[in-house]
């Protein structure tokens, strides 16, 4: 299970609460983000984040997020699913798709392919977008850690943002199945509760697939 | 034009010596080595040569490899090409093929595939791997620098190196036109006048193809 969305849009926050509401279900529950907190994607975090005076071209972005996962599949998601448990990851391919592939214009098929090829059997059953308007995201984000506390990412312009947002509706719509939108506004409450509502059927098919 | 090699082969020498005769035969040279000298290629460089507790799995390290090359192509190789300089590369797109597509199992085909989107138009002319038995390379190498001083792949075990040759014989055979095999032992002289040989040949193709 992933969580998508743009920056500000309070991932981390509902990352918390669905780790809570799973638990309390019954459910073992692995929590994780990417870029990973593998030894490699510690360095690659810090890689991507960086401001500095020139930025990596969209292909080298890529890679670095697709060594990233390479690495996190197979040394951290994968031994968790083999222990029989959920895994629920904060960006996963999905991001790659969308800020590489659609808003960078390296074309999501393309990026897709590369995913399958990294990621290989490991794919999320569930993926919730969090979608809130790019701007009032990134007044949340600066608001929370001034514009000089937001990385290379966050401090690209509100078109960048926009593309981005678009591209996740249209990654949506290529995958309806798996991806739900979540509107994000509103109290954390109210969010939580609009995911877990997707959550549950989701839980449930799994606990049945299990017995 | 590229260099390729195991450890120890002496790539550095016959890189310099290159150069010389290049730039004596009147025609502008620019020399560069992967990973890259770009702000990425320098991060990349530290990452994939420290010895560390764990190394990345192999997906990993061929995507950190390709990132670098991306970067290179972009912003150093093909700049240099538009400038109407020969471009002498110390490691390149065969390095990934051979120790990771073919030493490590992950497929020469599948990095060639990779390989051709990283690099689009920029592709070797002609490519010297600079062969000698990997044992005595690898003498030379820690001889030089101290077991301790080698890097992760330098330390590597013989049997992995002896691969990386094979990997390098049959890459050359599988594009003999361009990949030539170039003996390494005796006097660095005695190499550099092999290679010699080799350049002269495309120095002269390339003059045609200019005029």
């Amino acid at each position: 299970m992933t969580m998508e969305g743009g920056e500000g849009v309070g991932k981390t926050t509902q990352m918390r609460m669905l780790e809570r509401r799973i638990k309390a279900a019954g459910f073992e529950v692995f929590i994780t983000r990417e870029p990973g907190d593998t030894l490699l994607g510690t360095e690659i975090r810090r890689m991507v984040s960086e401001v500095k005076d020139e930025s990596p071209c969209p292909e080298a972005e890529l890679l670095l997020y697709l060594a990233d996962r390479a690495e996190h599949v197979r040394k951290v998601i994968r031994p968790a699913l083999k222990k029989g448990k959920l895994v629920l990851c904060d960006r996963f391919a999905d991001s790659s798709e969308v800020y590489q592939g659609r808003a960078r214009g390296l074309g999501a098929e393309k990026v897709r392919e590369l995913n399958k090829w990294v990621c290989g059997d490991v794919w999320p059953d569930l993926t919730l977008f969090l979608d809130m308007d790019p701007g009032e995201g990134l007044t949340r984000a600066s608001q929370r850690q001034g514009w000089l506390g937001l990385d290379r990412l966050e401090q690209e312009g509100v078109t960048f943002h926009q593309a981005v947002r678009k591209g996740f509706v249209e990654q949506a719509a290529a995958d309806a199945s798996r991806i739900k939108i979540v509107p994000a506004q509103g109290k954390a409450e109210e969010v939580a509760e609009r995911i877990w509502t997707l959550v549950k059927p989701v839980l449930q098919k799994w606990k049945n697939s299990e017995a």
